[in-house]
This record gives structure tokens, C-alpha cells and sequence, in this order.
């Protein structure tokens, strides 16, 4: 055991909170100091099909090398939040199904809170992306900020008045099934005509690679040929910088529909800010947010249609794991009223 | 001065809530004890084209003629809680804009609150009907409610952890304007594909006189003619029972866009339960609501499909004086933190 551990904590001892955010194919902790600058993190390679006891192992060891990349006192530890993919059961704390890493059932908030003897709370990964841009980022302080993320899915979330919006069972501002149109393609799962059916990374590459193997995207040919695996946000980008204006089309239209999927959420949730992030949005910003205005256009009515900003997302990587340490310091320091007493 | 007037105010004096009902034909005032129990009210027709003033004063007629239709001490009123339509400034308490009456630029609540000393808060009239769901009819106590209404066009609000969703400028959750097609009919104003184009009473209405006038109707064309003016919900119930199985066609079809226009909102929102109401529901609820499950069926995510109860509205015509009284009341008792002290 350090010194510091062994020092008796004291008025002195530097707050601390960690952000832990579990991906399907990389997990990070990054520690946090009041002002949420980064004191220390640790980025490793998620693991698939390990059992449940190494896979939580291992995500307390990567949180414990954070904390010693920090250099600070760990009694200084107010809190853990992690981010995590899949269906949460947020009162109870439990990730009930992570299909990429293989885990079902995982208690991961009583696992974070015994192990390092401190508050810890999950929250949705791209809940937790919009709450750090509402905290640190492009939706900083907004009254209400939705955030729509366009990769191989399209996800979304919303914090409204300090608080993300979550449904009963963790998942919601499913943005990508919002139906767009009555026939079209389907996203791989759920009903045809969704915005990610129409408009996600994967529909874009699945059309894509059609324009390659009917010969009218060269470059892309060369780049990624007809794999829509391997045809990411980065190689569509390249393709239509090196002149394949077919992709560029495709890209567009996508963007435009995304657009209209925000402007048809603006008519609903009329928020503030509305913050754009994800892999298209990173590889190409310039052309994709022009789309992504035209769509907005397209859709919002009228009196609302000068009353939010288009931002694009800022904090990248971090966004959940400042996300993820803001909610559980949100979650400590606010009475929690959910219910006027007048009803019951 | 009645002597109950004159009385000093004391502990004994029963507490008593107003909640107003500004329509664009009729407004109702209602007098409510601590229970939500009406202890009396009082319903006028609005006037249109009347100045500013006159209007406020046959406003705080009516609510005066409520308090003594109540027969109880002024004395214990605790506020007044007023739904409104058109764009609203909640933060000033200004209605901006109410083209049906001629109104424009009002500061209801601190007419209200001066005239009767008490405090006084004004909301949307669709978000003050789901409030009022929210505290004692369909969606009682719940979590995340929805109201979705279809009657002219079609109205939504949602209550969220005890509180109404709203945006700025108070419009959000104006589920009409969900964009459902890429093609298809406008809603007589804003964008085609409109939920509202394809399934309010005034779409149904407008495909029902062409059938009407197509000679495919006859027993709407006995009640109505092709005057969509003429054409209400009632009276597309009668044409129904009449045995004008192409106006059912055309109701059914509306309502199963309903249907998926939720079940796509549910993918958005997660509420717990969806109250339908509405003219439309009024009318021909079995046919109705059996639409409407079908259409949510349709576009609701697997993951969220058993998460909500379709609810048909309880509270009629009282839903918005119950929801706004108790949105004033609501005002009052908590404690209001939008903004953790961590984000500036």
C-alpha cells in the first residue's frame, strides 16, 4: 500500500472522479479532477469472450492503472461512472446484455462501488456522450441539448434541464428508428423506412459498394472494393476527395436524411443545441453539416426553426468518460425529486 | 367585500386551486380543493375580436363566477394555473401569439396574479392536459408519459419525472409534424409527410368528402356532404355505423398512422405509458385504439415494445384545468435545480 493510501484522508486530499467508458472493442479510464481536466487514463483492447470475473478483472485493473497514471491520492476517490453499450437496468445498476462483449446480467455499479469503496453509478455510452458535451462540450450548460451520432448505427441522446432523458430500462432516443418512410430499406434489424435503414454509416457503405460493383466509384474500388466491412467513414471520405463523385452523392443524401430525422426531432424535444458527432461527422465535417442543415430545413417547423444551434461534437473520444464522471457527481450532489407529493 | 373576505386568512381557511382553460371557443375555469376534487366552475364562450382588455376582463370574470359557483373563502386560494394555445413565453408568462382569439403579446400570468393576489403560472394547453393525465387520469404517477391527441391536427406533451417537457419557447412535442413519408400531403401548412397530413381529423376529413363526392359514401354524404367543415369525428362514426365501409377504410388507415407515428416517438422517448385522446378516440375508441396498436406494432423496437401501456385519456374536458392547476402547484413546492453547480 502507497503512503498516501495509508495517510488518513484528510480536507486536503484532491477530489477525484473517474469516467469509465466500455466499448465493444476498447475500454478507457480516465481520471478527473473538480474542473474535469485529465488528471491520468488508460485506454486497453476490450477483451471479447472472456468470463464475466476476468472481464471485470480487467476493467479494475484499468481503472486502478489510471488512477496511478494520475499520480494522485486515491482517498481523494468521490466516484466512478462508466458508459456501456447494450440494455442497462439503471436502478439496479446491472448491464443486462452486451452482445459485442459477450456479457449478460453484469452488476457493474455494485462491482465498481465495493471494489474501490466509493459512489459509482452506469449510465448508456452515448447518454453519457451527450451529457459531457452538455457538461464540457459543444452543449455546454444548454437547457436542453440533443445528441445525434451517425456510425455504423445512429445513436442519440438528450439531456434535458441537467438530467439525461432515459427510459425505464435505459434505452432510449433510439434516433435511428425513427420512422422516416413508409417502404425502404431496413437497418439490418427492425422495421424498413428507419433513419438508420436510410442513413446510417452501414447503409451508406451498403450503397457504396453497389456503386462499386456496377464500376462507377474507381477510387472506393481501389480503396475498399465491394466489402461494406471495410468500406469505414475515413475511406468514403478519401474516395471523394480522390473524385468519386458517385460516393460523394450517396454521402449527401445520407447527411440530408439525417437532417430530416433532426429536424422532425426539433418539432419534438425543441432543443436548444443540437450536437453532432460521430465517425461521418469526424471524416468529413464540412460536407456532411451542409447536408445535414439542408435536411434540418426540410422538416422544422417554422416557429422552432430559430430556436436551437447545430453544433458539431468537441470533446471526441472522451465525451462518455466525462459524461460518465459528471452523472455520478450529479447523481450525489442533487435531491432527486421525480414526483410532486400531490400525486400518487 | 363578501365577510368571508374580510376575515383574516388562518389556518383553518380551505386551500382551494383555479385551473383555467383558454380555448379558442370556449374557456372553463374550475376550482379545485387539495385533492383535485372540483368544488365549482364556470364555462363561457370565448369572444373573439374583443381588445386586449376586455378579454382579461371576462377571463377574470369567469373565474371569479367559478370561485363563488365554489362557495368557499377566497382566501384560501394558493394559485391559478392557466393552459393556453399558441406560442407562449413561460419564462415571462406572456402568451406571444393566439391567432383564433386575436391575441398577441398577453402577460396572462401577472394579470392573473395581480388580480387575484396569489401566484399564477401559465402552460401549454396540450402539455397542461397531459400534466393533468399525469396527476389524476391515465398516466397517473408514471415516470415518462405521452399524450398524443388527434383531433384537428394532431397535439402531444410529454411529463417527465414530474415535470412538463418543454422547449424554449414553450412549443415542443408537436407530434403532427413528426415526419413519417418522403412524399404525400402537407397539413395545410409546414412540410409533406407529415403525421398530420397523412391522420388528423382534417386529412381523414379531406379524403372522406372526396369519397363522399365520388359517390362511394352515401351514408356520409346524407350527414355531411363534401364540406370538410362539416365533416367531424361524430360524424365519421355515424357514416361507420351506417355501413360506409370506405370511411371506416379511411379512419382505420389514419389511425394505424397514429400508431406508427408513437411507435416511433416510444423509440424516442421510452415512455411508460401513451395516452390517446382526442376527438377521433371519442368518437369510435374500439375501432381507434385497435388501429393505433397495430401501427405501434409495426415500428416499436422489439427491446421497448413491452415497456408501455396504450392508455385511452380519462380526464375529457377537465384534463387541462386539472393540469395546470397543478402545474402552478407543482411550481411552488419543489425545489427547482435545472443546472448542476459543476456546469457553467
Amino acid at each position: 500500500m502507497s503512503e498516501a493510501q495509508q495517510a488518513a484522508p484528510s480536507e486536503d486530499v484532491r477530489k477525484i472522479w473517474v469516467g469509465f467508458d466500455l466499448g465493444g472493442t476498447k475500454m478507457m479510464a480516465v481520471v478527473f479532477d473538480e474542473k474535469f481536466e485529465v488528471l491520468g487514463r488508460k485506454r486497453r483492447r476490450t477483451r471479447e469472450k472472456n468470463t464475466k470475473e476476468v472481464s471485470l478483472r480487467r476493467l479494475t485493473e484499468t481503472i486502478q492503472l489510471a488512477l496511478e497514471d494520475a499520480k494522485v491520492d486515491p482517498a481523494g476517490l468521490q466516484g466512478i461512472g462508466a458508459g456501456c453499450p447494450g440494455p442497462l437496468d439503471l436502478k439496479r445498476g446491472v448491464i443486462l446484455e452486451a452482445p459485442n462483449l459477450g456479457w449478460k446480467d453484469v452488476p457493474l455499479r455494485d462491482h465498481l462501488s465495493s471494489e474501490f469503496k466509493c459512489p459509482a453509478e452506469i449510465c448508456n455510452d452515448v447518454d453519457g456522450g451527450v451529457y459531457g458535451e452538455y457538461v464540457r462540450g459543444a452543449g455546454r450548460g444548454a437547457r436542453c441539448v440533443l445528441g445525434v451520432f451517425p456510425g455504423t448505427g445512429i445513436g442519440g441522446g438528450c439531456v434535458y434541464e441537467g438530467r439525461i432523458f432515459h427510459g425505464s430500462r435505459s434505452s432510449c432516443m433510439e434516433v435511428g428508428f425513427l420512422q422516416m418512410a413508409t417502404e425502404g430499406p431496413a437497418a439490418g434489424v427492425g422495421p424498413v423506412g428507419t433513419l438508420e435503414g436510410l442513413a446510417s454509416r452501414l447503409a451508406i457503405s451498403g450503397e457504396a459498394a453497389k456503386a462499386v460493383f456496377r464500376g462507377k466509384a474507381p477510387k472506393l474500388a481501389a480503396l475498399a472494393g465491394t466489402d461494406i466491412g471495410s468500406i469505414r467513414s475515413g475511406t468514403l471520405s478519401k474516395a471523394i476527395e480522390g473524385g468519386d463523385t458517385v460516393i460523394e452523392e450517396i454521402v449527401r443524401r445520407g447527411a440530408e436524411q439525417v437532417g430530416r430525422g433532426i429536424g422532425s426531432l426539433v418539432n419534438i424535444l425543441a432543443p436548444d443545441i443540437v450536437v453532432l458527432g460521430g465517425g461521418l461527422v469526424e471524416a468529413m465535417p464540412k460536407l456532411y453539416v451542409a447536408e445535414v442543415q439542408k435536411g434540418i430545413k426540410r422538416n422544422v417547423l417554422p416557429s422552432l426553426k430559430d430556436c436551437f444551434q447545430l453544433k458539431v461534437a468537441e470533446l471526441g473520444d472522451y465525451s462518455t468518460a466525462i459524461g460518465a464522471a459528471a452523472w455520478v457527481r450529479q447523481k450525489q450532489s442533487s435531491s432527486w425529486v421525480c414526483k410532486p407529493s400531490f400525486v400518487n
